[in-house]
């Protein structure tokens, strides 16, 4: 399990005065970058350098409880899943202050050749980070 | 069937030069919005003045293909299944000029007030609504 | 002057419930896209077909009252200066139930090769659009 | 001067691969809420419990280099001016790791009774630390 805490930001709101909930999928990400934070250049050289990508193919949020201005957000990334190309990220994201459970995501994402748009194999060192989260 | 269109912008991709993952739950509640147009006065006016909203509570997600800078979108949007208090809305994304889906959105929301953040009757008019455009 | 319209969407507004004054920077590319959409295949095919980009320099921006959600945005857009690499862009934003100017913006942008991010000459299509609009 | 660090993300980005420059601003709100850390709560405090905030008026940005996904941002904020009711933040912005000038924000904000959008004096512990920050 890796962790990943950061505030709820001022402008992160909608009208109803909560998250938007389109948001999570945004911090969701961000706990992914910070997952392979491991990697050699992170995940940006993953991208920019080698040109593979995790796209998403599959996504499943639950809402549990609202988020405010003003809370802290903690981020509990695992590994749900590990195929030879696929993978499965669950982010388990909570209220800092009591621990409650706001939202659990499941992110279904393909190891993907950026130029092509053709999955391909786990680079290994891809690969060693999601088995060392393996739930 | 209610059909809601829109242009990628500029800034909606990201690194990997596709539209960014998250930002489909963004295009899912501007077309939520376009859906609820026949309200008197809109969703604004549900929101800000009769202090009645539709929070997410589940949100699944699947995509079939990336969608890019310059592509048209085409969203068609249906009622999946309705209940006293929620109900479930699909959103068909396509990218417009060729007709292909390239993600789908469910998308369950709950009436809910507000003010005490707990769930209500579905109101008349919201249901009318969706009971119009059951699938 | 080529005006644009759009609603403020429920995920714009910030924790003080009025839209963010960063989101009014997006609101103007928004309005710059479509002053451009007179070129062919429009401002998407001069930043990924032709490699030719119109990258900020400087942007001033007064705001004047506040936008809300359920408020509609009318953006008045002209030509505020040209010259042969760079321009200026005039965004007047109002309210558009009661006409009142919320935000100007004086966006200056420069003729760019996206490649080698250097300054070119306007390409005379773009400098047309620029010249028609000239206040 | 207070400093603030924060990485580019996957999605801040736009179809030229550069930071898009509305973002700039998201930053420079970032950095303010950072620079105002020591009040009791935060910055969220005041906006949520005692119904004060610091909208902008005026906003001046100047880009001098490109951000790519990748960089990491390096924000220096200072007050570069100080009235009863209205303050000048400056937030140098730059590339951490070449610490090259990349934008420089020039943001005027009144500090205001958001209940009734009018202005008033600047809060004593508000006043304080944009004092202690006086260019």
């Amino acid at each position: 399990m890796i962790v990943y805490e950061r505030p709820v930001r001022f402008e992160e709101v909608d009208a109803a005065r909560i998250v938007f909930f389109g948001r999570y999928l945004y911090y969701a990400h961000e706990a992914m970058e910070h997952f392979f934070a491991g990697l050699e250049g992170g995940y940006p050289r993953l991208i920019t350098e080698r040109g593979v990508g995790l796209p998403a193919v599959d996504v499943r949020s639950e809402f549990s409880a609202p988020l405010r201005y003003g809370d802290r957000l903690r981020i509990e990334t695992t590994t749900a899943k590990l195929g030879n190309r696929s993978a499965v990220l669950r982010y388990r994201m909570r209220a800092e202050a009591s621990g409650q459970v706001c939202a659990t995501v499941l992110h279904t994402v393909v190891a993907t050749d950026l130029a092509a748009m053709r999955s391909i194999d786990m680079p290994s060192d891809v690969r060693a980070i999601f088995e060392a989260h393996l739930e």
